[in-house]
């Protein structure tokens, strides 16, 4: 079912994903007016100019009247104070929905900061890919095929949340709708987990403390790190780059991810720890049978996962 | 300079390692006949069909009689097994050279199995991608700009290291020499931790164990291990993907390669793990500014190390 036409959509954060999102809705046909918000002048004159956006919004009041939907892409630490922010000015009929990493913080502050309007209010997720930033890497294709995860509340009507459902699959995105809780959870395994995994190995590689100079293993990290007089580094390749890519992503918005998430993230570097400490006791015991197949077991589950993939 | 022409080159093992170096010396007409030998005969056919070798080999005798220099390129697993059987038919000025990922058990191998031959005995590494094996995935250019890494014995002669040297400098490769040592713990640092990182993300996401059904955390693996019924795995997108790409790799080949350098990969992942604790001990205590800052060192190395890539 074609979703209705927005007559008007308020996009707070016209960065990467508030830009492709504007872009996507443009190419569907699906909105008349987009009012951007955003911090950065610079970046709102483009997204102007590259027609993501018809006017940038100057008081809030102004961009948010008769608003149908209010588009929430602003960095997730900043999400409480800019629904503090708006509330005041929100239509009954306004629907609120966010794109947020982290869900379980999203809806405390919702519930802090918009109590009267939790109906109307759809928390959503859309992931994909944020190596990039800034409208100028705006894409009208980014969410094709891609997975959004709705996580209303018991408050969130079913209607608004349809809305938001048929406007992400009118983006080309596959939505599913599960707990804050679950969603998490998820995400902790599948993205938070593998962020941390990644800084930590080019830390490690980086500043490489295991030996020293002699040769022998080194006192704990604080007191002899060095950098080896040839860097291991500089031997690195595809398989070490891949690894590490997803290092490169912004501290700010990781350190924001992993405190909203915090538990479910230390759960997951807690389970992880143990598997790869399994590994390394079959490697102490020589065990090569049982490191073959739990080897194995992983190029297995691999090649299941990508036949599966979509 | 330009190396001497190969009058005879012998290739135990012609896959993705050995049909590769085979057609970079034809490339850069540096060698006139190349004998091939390995345990497949299809693959064999199919190095001829291509031009990678002149002759299947069908005894080591024959093979080897007058060799210039003998190229080892079959799983290290095998390698020692191989040192012995063509130890009887090396003539004196035969150059021997090998192409397996852990260079100390190559050492070891060849002190056993080629005593009176060590001074042209020169143990290689081309640290070159191997998601793909067989003749067929062979390619001239495999080697260019890639590091190939030497670690002559101290009985190796200059003169061998200095052939073999200059025959990966013709392949485009940069050549370092170090000891046996300095490149198994180089590459335990930026090729075997990773895989088991890589590995242990695997299995550790396909079955996740951290949450029971009532969302508590669930007793040690073996115990309550299930599949969620909403499995993480199908939301998992690019950075996830690039994360577990070399979990892809051979169960065979790692599982030889860790065994082999089995002290230095446990060395890595106990200091590895160490970083990973101190990453979620800053989380645990929501110590943002410092996470942040670990972030950023990480963020930072890799960009380094991205600009400092030839």
């Amino acid at each position: 079912m074609m979703p209705a036409v927005i007559d008007k959509l308020v996009i707070i954060g016209v960065g990467l994903i508030g830009g492709s999102f504007a872009l996507a809705l443009r190419e569907a046909s699906l909105v008349r007016h987009i009012v951007g918000i955003g911090r950065s002048r610079g970046n709102m004159q483009r997204a102007l100019a590259m027609g993501a956006i018809d006017e940038i919004g100057v008081s809030l009041p102004a961009a948010l009247r008769d608003a149908k939907l209010v588009f929430l892409a602003m960095p997730v630490g900043q999400t409480e104070a800019v629904l503090a922010q708006i509330s005041p000015y929100l239509g009954p009929d306004t629907i609120v929905t966010d794109a947020g990493s982290t869900k379980q913080n999203i809806v405390a502050a919702a519930r802090r900061q918009l109590p009267p309007h939790l109906q109307n209010f759809v928390p959503g997720h859309p992931i994909a890919g944020a190596e990039l930033s800034g409208v100028d890497s705006a894409d009208a294709g980014l969410f094709h095929g891609r997975n959004v995860v709705l996580t209303p509340l018991t408050e969130t009507s079913t209607a608004a949340a349809n809305v938001v459902a048929e406007l992400w699959e009118a983006c080309g995105s596959r939505v599913f709708r599960m707990s804050a809780a679950e969603h998490d959870d998820i995400l902790a395994t599948i993205s938070h987990l593998p962020h941390m995994l990644a800084f930590a190995l080019m830390n490690h590689a980086a500043l490489d403390r295991t030996h020293g100079t002699d040769g022998s293993l080194s006192p704990p990290p604080s007191a002899q790190a060095h950098v080896r007089p040839r860097g291991p580094l500089q031997f690195a390749g595809t398989g070490f780059r891949d690894m590490v890519r997803i290092a490169g992503s912004s501290p700010e918005m990781w350190r924001d991810i992993c405190l909203a998430n915090r538990e479910a993230v230390i759960r997951q570097i807690d389970a992880y720890q143990a598997e790869l400490a399994g590994l390394r006791q079959l490697l102490a015991s020589g065990n090569g049978k049982e490191l073959e197949s739990a080897f194995s077991r992983a190029r297995d589950a691999r090649k299941r996962w990508l036949e599966n993939q979509p």
